[in-house]
């Protein structure tokens, strides 16, 4: 149920973000005749939400995360993540340092609040990684790319690693804090083990 | 006392937040011979403190905040609640979808931030429909209006529901909130009841 | 040692916020023959540096922060002041009203997130006054200057004493902070004293 949970996670941050993308015209899907989800092609959101699981699987492995966080911190957890992709999209005006640093310093605090420990912070720079290097595959595939002034990092938008740094982060604990309910109505955490 | 308060925090978000949208062009003031209170007609921060401290009742009485809420959480959530308020002014040239799906993300962090109770989420939700009506209300009598690229959702902006969502989740615990001292220094939380 | 990372954090922030405001076009260098570090005329970051460590040796003597503060508050804290500084370099078509309103908002949160107390208060209105008045002496010396539609507070930016707020708050227990370890992974804070 929680893999079930972390997939729908992914799937809908994929799809509700992917619309800001398109909406606002920082990127643009190329292949005639895929069918549609809201604004996206329609293996976009399938493909955030395995990566989103994967991240989530390499986390478990890990014992993340590394300080207990519930069900409620995994939803502050997806808005801000969402918040920050959405944010992404007002950024085609900005230039790359402003566009960087701002997503940067966002994407750290959300680690370091989400789980601050060197496992979480080592799938988050694998996710800043793989995750750019991934969509520069699918613009050299072909399938769309990011429009002018937004395809400065091989292609893609320079701070499309940011984006999958603060994701990253927070989907290597999803599994572990699906399982543990809301700590309220006092706010005491419980210890782990 | 907290009554009191309740509503000159209302009072004055609603008048800082209005001028903001007065500056950005986002609304507009119809009616002439209106006093003035910096930027908003005389009578629309009052309204608003009387919202807030109605939401602030009705959380009260289904006993809210269900976790502890103080004194300094107050502060964290008017001060984001308002930063959520100036920001909405920021967004004209923002598409719809950009622009509800940012907020809304925004607002559902500030809900499970403040106190993330299904009865928080009700009163939330009721603000998130009947205030819009009200200034659908206000637009049809012709004391203001909503600037084109801000009007989309029945002559109101598209994103407002997710800001009336943000303040009244957090206007549903103000009243109990108010009562508790800030747990500084130790951080450790002090149960209700 | 927590002096030299206090110092470093000031430097870093100063240095990359201050790579967004030249590349925005907030702010321009006009002295000819000044080395150059990123974006900066070199002796910016050190003034900034020098100015937390200066706020911070302040907030030591106040015995702040009041609440207890760790290394991973630090980093939050760090980062979200950067990302404020960066946002600011977005803010260049904005009106005054909304960017005061905006960042005014987020450096109150900022700062009662951080230490809420009224010393750190103080040390935070202080940084809010002096170093605005040290940037327009800048200006008045011809060393830079605010572009146009950012210059409208005595030749600096409107918004530039909510930046100083919220980085002085910070900067007010970094040194005490810098001494806390993460209290991960339980999440239960360590009372000071």
């Amino acid at each position: 149920m929680p893999r079930l949970i972390t997939f729908l996670l992914g799937f809908g941050i994929g799809l509700a973000g992917d619309a800001c993308h398109v909406a606002s015209g920082t990127t643009v899907y190329d292949w005639d005749g895929v069918p549609t989800l809201w604004n996206s092609a329609i293996w976009f959101p399938f493909l955030v939400g395995l990566a989103v699981l994967g991240a989530a699987e390499v986390g478990h492995r890990l014992d993340l995360p590394s300080r207990t966080r519930s069900r409620i911190d995994v939803v502050i957890g997806a808005a801000v993540v969402l918040a920050l992709y959405a944010f992404t999209a007002t950024l085609r005006d900005q230039t790359t340092t402003v566009a960087v640093v701002l997503c940067g310093a966002i994407a750290v605090a959300v680690w370091a609040w989400w789980d601050p420990s060197p496992r979480s912070l080592a799938v988050a720079l694998v996710a800043a990684v793989l995750g750019p290097l991934t969509e520069m595959a699918v613009v050299a595939l072909g399938a769309s790319h990011y429009t002018a002034g937004s395809d400065a990092l091989g292609g893609v938008a320079p701070w499309l690693p940011c984006l999958y740094f603060a994701a990253g982060a927070v989907a290597s604990g999803l599994l572990a804090a699906l399982d543990v309910p809301s700590t309220a109505p006092n706010d005491v955490a419980v210890p782990r083990d």
